[in-house]
Order: structure tokens, then sequence, then C-alpha cells
């Protein structure tokens, strides 16, 4: 059935996909089997079920939680999407494109960039992670505060169940009402319902041009307020992300050819991008306006706006080079969360004073897509701290972190899943007839366990 | 535990609620249990658990499918929730509203006006359907266009579960990827996978102000290429309704009081709605001198724009009057379905020709939401028809309908659901696989089957 392209047993090949990309999580697999189409999928989770052989579906392999690493006993196969890498379609009119589930982000977006189009959807990994990880684990980015996560640009997907059957979703109605969503489910079920084959995906006009600002203001509070301020007289905004005085330091000390945007020190500061698809919109005439008008009303301390796209880029890359300075500086403890956006301010000031006072040395800090109510909590080992300080001292951070979470009604996995690093904090806080649903619905639909054993249900 | 409030008895009170509201299936119910907490919801659903007896769970009993129709045989009992009927929180700052389950459309429109917003979706039977109905059957409606169904305005559900606990998504998290949406799960779900208890609700900037267009076309291929024309030059558009010369005639023959927007005559035409939330926008103008345009590229052959509200309304008027128009004229039997968008205007031409070619004397027609691949397809007894042709012919004509539609890619429920009255052509059509997968869940979620038996599921 599979081409000599189709199946790898070499173990040189296998390993490097055996591991998580972080290498924090090592599996192993005898084989990779990697199909060139759907029916080609329908037969190998046929086989699979056959013979009860779990499959671990696998794109690029870029996932933060380890949710497509195949478990350390060698049981199952890992299933590679990464040969489907047709786009089927791509249409400006309906806007609309079917891409295959082991299209790689980046070139979708240029594929959609040619016909004058955009896939809204963009985060650090588009030059490996693919169409179909992105869809299965309900990818985020910076981009969500206009346009939602995979679930709001997913029209429809199609997939393999675990029975083998092939569910179509990919006509892109608009309007359907059929009964359960298995688009939905499938969507965010990080392969353990069914292997994402390919998917629908809306598309929307290219940006014809963008402000890109920075800002520096007193508090998180202050941050919100002039997001507010922003939203309630412009549609543009499209990224309001938050970095802490602390975390630009790290960035200005440890990334080469990095400076501040601002002259003067600020204890936060926001960095925003505005864009529009409409050439004659004066987008950095407007955000100049807005941030004038914010001075005025005393919501920032100061502001600039990239004068040209090498200076937008240069104030993403101090964005961007967060967790890289970081990391130079020592070790960290990184927490994907979320609470409701109103609420992310007063976390921020309340989590980090408290994880500060019970761990002494610990430097805490939120940073990310606030406007989102999704920020990067991170946990920062004290320069004399020991050298086992992440095995002796993380674990119990994490309890809090994920503890203060849940008791501000927000989610201990914002937009990197629960794979198998989050699983048992996940069985530890989720309510249990939430878990009893979830485990209810996995048995309904992989009774024989076959569909990425271990990952996401406690 | 339920107080003199709750627990309705009285057989002439209970008669209207177990009838669908257009007369055509009759149920039985010995009590209407009307709950006024999540909590009460909870305890009633325990007790049902308890002793096996299957729930009917109904709002205002608006739908167009007998979903929430108890079954004739008095097994069942009816839950309402209509006394829960509280907006527990409203904010234009995080634009998010949070209503319980007997929330009226109307009402919660009047409360998000109230502070300077809007909740954007709306549907005929306004004044009595409820945010849990809406919610259950994924509702659509005019503005879908621009805003989506339900199932992308609602940012959280709480429910009541088969099991009796409480699920509860109302925090109205942007982004959380703990495993499987059950909110996607129960959008849509017809109350046969739990009871929705509250909806956390999607706002959006009040309108300052409307464009309400007539134009004439030549074909439902011209009207989609000038929704296309229009989409391409700006984003304000928000209703976009196709309706055929015959229906209009029908309209302007029993409708008193209305007239015709243009002095020629047409085979098409299109309502065009266009919004602003901008007080700056003179989106007059903007849509006057885009239908010019339109105009010299022969796109359309006239076309007028509402010079006031009164207008306005009158336009939408002939719209809304189509049904009443054709059951005045005679029998009507209507589909409600969609196809691919793109794949509309030839859908309606073909399936038209193919309907009044195998029922000599019946008249075909479609009309509606257009730019959501969604039209109503009403098939008109002749005037000499015998009084039993719904009986003689309906069901045959259906089959037909169906059938075309599946052919094109299309969904046979695009905005009304499957109930108990689609539920046979739903389990003729669809693949063996969502059939499996379908019941799987609901034997899942509902191992007792005591919720809403008999609905949606084949």
């Amino acid at each position: 059935m599979l081409g000599p392209k189709g199946v790898i047993t070499d173990a040189h090949e296998i390993e490097p996909w055996a591991s998580d990309w972080r290498g924090r999580v090592h599996g192993q697999s005898a084989a990779i089997l990697a199909p060139g189409s759907t029916e080609e999928v329908a037969e190998i989770v046929k086989l699979a079920a056959e013979h009860r052989v779990p499959l671990v579906p696998q794109g690029g392999n870029t996932g933060m939680a380890a949710g497509a690493t195949p478990p350390a006993d060698g049981s199952a196969l890992l299933l590679s999407l990464r040969r489907m890498n047709r786009v089927r379609s791509i249409s400006a009119e309906s806007r609309l494109a079917v891409a295959e589930a082991g299209v790689i982000l980046a070139d979708l977006h240029e594929r959609a960039h040619e016909i004058g189009m955009r896939f809204p959807l963009t985060l650090g990994a588009r030059g490996s992670c693919t169409i179909g990880g992105l869809t299965s684990t309900n990818a985020g980015g910076t981009q969500v505060l206009k346009f939602g996560t995979m679930r709001s640009l997913v029209a429809g997907v199609e997939a393999v169940l675990p029975d083998g059957s092939i569910h179509c979703g990919l006509s892109g109605l608009k309007k359907d009402n059929r009964g359960y969503s298995l688009d939905q489910l499938l969507i965010g079920a990080e392969g353990t319902l069914g292997v994402v084959t390919a998917v629908a995906l809306r598309l929307v006009p290219a940006i014809a041009s963008r402000a890109v600002a920075w800002a520096g203001v007193a508090s998180p509070e202050a941050a919100l307020a002039l997001l507010r301020f922003l939203e309630a007289r412009t549609n543009s905004i499209e990224g309001f992300e938050l970095v802490p005085q602390d975390s630009l330091q790290l960035v200005l000390h440890h990334i080469p050819g990095t400076r501040s945007p601002l002259s003067g020190e600020h204890p936060w500061h926001a960095l925003v991008e505005a864009t529009t698809a409409d050439p004659k919109h004066d987008i950095n005439g407007e955000i100049e306006a807005l941030l004038g008008a914010a001075l005025e009303h005393g919501l920032i301390g100061d502001a600039v706006i990239a004068a040209n796209e090498a200076q937008a880029e240069a104030f993403w890359k101090l964005r961007d080079s967060i967790s890289e300075a970081e990391r130079a500086e020592g070790q960290t403890l990184a927490h994907d969360i979320s609470v409701p956006v109103a609420g992310m301010p007063r976390f921020i000031t309340d989590a980090s004073a408290e994880v500060e006072r019970a761990f002494p040395g610990v430097v805490a800090s939120g940073f990310g897509h606030l406007g989102d109510g999704n920020i990067h909590f991170h946990a920062r080992a004290g320069s004399h701290a020991a050298p086992d300080w992440y095995e002796a001292e993380g674990a119990a951070i994490t309890r809090m972190v994920d503890d203060l979470v849940t008791a501000a009604g927000g989610s201990i996995s914002a937009e990197h899943g629960i794979g198998q690093l989050k699983r048992e904090e996940f069985a530890r806080l989720a309510p249990p007839g939430r878990i009893h649903a979830l485990r209810a619905i996995k048995q309904a639909l992989d009774p024989l366990g076959i569909m990425n054993p271990g990952k996401l249900v406690p």
C-alpha cells in the first residue's frame, strides 16, 4: 500500500521525531508511517485497529506539551502527515483555502499572499509547524485579538476517525446544522479522536500597511486601559503585547543589536500592532493620533511609532526574544496560562508577588498577549540557584501558579494544549464532571485506544 | 425543591407547549418543570436519571424542526427554561454578556443597546425565542454574513450534563486549550447532550447608521457577482438577501401596503444591508457610490437606497413577507438548505428546473441568505393542486431536493437543525461513519437516554 517513501525504519531517521523539540520527553518508535493521501491514512488506521497498534499523529513536531511524542516503551508507531503537503485549492473569491495536514504554515502564508489574501494566524514556529498540528492543538499566536484561534479560522475538517472511516467536512458551508460538530470536536483534540488529514481555512484580505508602536506604561492596569481606549476608537488593532521592564532589560543585555525604543525608563511596555487592508487608510496617522490622545489622557508615559519596516521588526524582536534572553540569564520555568482579560492585570501583580514570597530568590513575571487574557507567566531562578533548581522547585511552583490560575477562573493551558506534560495538572484541577465527559467521548470514538494514547485525556 | 411556580400540571397550561409552533407535531406531557436556577436544573436532571424519566428542554418553542416537542406517548416531561431569564452580567468594556437560557433575544438586544453595544444575531422570532434555544440549535438569521451563527458568538456555555453535573464554561476565556470543547459540542446539540442553562455571548459596538438598498439583477449569478464586488471594496456589508421576481410579485399581491422599490421589472433582486459603528462613516454615500460603480460594470440593472428608516423597514418587509405571501397563495413546502456559496446560483437554477420537470404544476424557487450559501428552497403547489398535495407529493419532493443538495456538497439543514422532522432524511443521507460517531457520543454522554430522546440522532 505505502510506497518506499511511506515507511521509515532507519533508527537515525526516526530519532529526531521521537523526542519533543524542547528535548524534554524522549519516546521510541519502530517506524514512521508517512502516507501520501487520505485513503492511505484510512488504510493505516484500519490496520492499526485490526492489530491494536497505537498511532501517534505528528506534523512539524513543534508542540510545547509533547503531544506528538511517542511513548517510551516503543509500543506505538509514528504517523507523520508531512508528505501530505498539498494546498488542494485556494480562492480569493470564496476566501477559502483547503490545505492538507502537512502543509507548513509559512508556505500557506505565501500561497495566500500570491493571490492578495492572507491567512491571519502566525507564531514563532511558522517555518516548520503544520496545518494539521495547528488544528489539532487549536493554536493561537499573536493575531488572536482580531481573528481568533484556529477554532475560528477553520471552516471545515477532513479526518480519519479511529474506525478508519473518513469524515469529510471540507465543503466550507457557512451554515450547517446537522448535529454535533465533529469538526469542532477534532479541533484541539490533539490527535486523540482521529487523524486530521486536511482543513478548509478562512482567508482575509492581505495587509496593505501596518503601524507598530511601542508605549511605556505605569502598570498592567494602564496597559489594559490603553488597549480599551484604542479598541473603542478603531478596529485596526491586531496585536497587543505586554512587556515588563525587567524582561526588556534582559533582552537588551543578552540579545546583540537590540536597543530600547524609548529613551526614558518605564515599569511596563505595550507593543501595539495595527493593520489595514485598505491602501487608502493612513494607519500610521491614525495610531499616532490615538497614542497622542492616550498621552493626553495620562494613559501612557511615552510612545513611539516605528518609522519603517526595519524598525517595526526591531520592536517585535524585543518581544520575541524574551524567552531566549531569560534562558541566557539562567533557569526558567514557563507557564502558558489565561484568565479573563479584565482580571489579567491584577493576576499578574498578585501571582508574581505570591510566587516570589513563597519561593525566595525566584523572579516571577508575566508577558505576552494581554488582549487575549493570555500571558506567559515565567518564574526565573535567582542567579545563585542550584543547578537542580528546575527539578527541585519547578513542580511546586507550577502547582502554585496553576492553583492561582484556577482560582481566577482561568486555564492552565491557554494555547499549548495538554499533551503529556500538563496531563497530571489537568487531572488534578479539572472538575470531575469534565474529566468524566472527556473520558466518555474518548472511549466512545476510540474504544480500542489506538489514537495517540497517553495524551490529553487524564 | 421547586416552588409553586416551578411545576405546571394544568393540562390547559401545558397544551400550547406540547405542540411545535407551526402546529405540525403534537406531543403529550404530564407536567412542565420550570426551574429558577442552574442548581434546580441539576436536581431535576439527577432525579430524572434516577427514575429514568426523559426530559425535553424547551425555550420559546419557536423551533422549525419540532426539536422541543415532547413525544406523543406522554413518556417525557417538559423542562422549561423560561423562568431562568436573568442577564447575569453585561459589559461594554469586555464586550461580553452572560445571559441565562430563558432570556428572550429581543430583551438581550435591548440590554445591549442600553450600554451602546449590540448582540449581532437576529431573526423573525426574536420576540419569543430564547438564548438557550438559539444556542442549542446554533441559530443563524440575517446577519450571519458578517458575524457568523451562534457558534461564533458564544464565548462559553454553562450546562447541566445528563449525569447532573454542572459544566461551567462561562469565564469567557479567549484562549483555553484544555481538551475537547464541551461548549462547542453543546452548541447545536438540540438538548440531546445536556441542558444549556446560561451562555456567555460576544457583543459588538452598536450600529451608528445603516444603508439598505434594493437592486434589480439578471440572475442569481449576477447577484453573487454583486456581493463579491461589494465585499472586495467594503467590509460594511452585513446582509445580502436574494429575492426572485416571482416571490416579490406574490408579496405585492397578498401583503397590504407593499410596493416595489424599483419602477421596472427585474428577474431577480438583491436586498443589501450595510452598517457602520462609526458615526463619522457616511455609509449611505459609500453604498451609493459602490452601487453606481456596479451599475457601470453592468452587474445590476437598477438600484435604490432607502431614503430613511421607514423605507428601509419597507424593503425588509418585502423580504420577510415571502413565506406569508406564499402561504396565502396556496400550499407550500419549505426547505432550509445550504450549499457552498460559489455553487449556490447554479444550484438554484438547476434544482428549480429539475423539481418543476419532475412534478408538473409545481413552482420551485429559492430566496434568502445568498451570501451564506443558505436559501429557503420552496416548492409551491399549482393553483389547481388537490387539497392533499402536501401529504401526497411533499415527501417525494423533499427527497428530491435533499438528494440534489447532498450531490452539491450541501446540508439538508442549514440553520433549523434536525429535531424530529428531518431525522429520517438525515439518517438516509448522512455517511454511516458520521451516524456512528453521533450515536457513540450520544450514548457516551447520555447512557440512560433521558435527554430529549428521539431528536437529532438517527
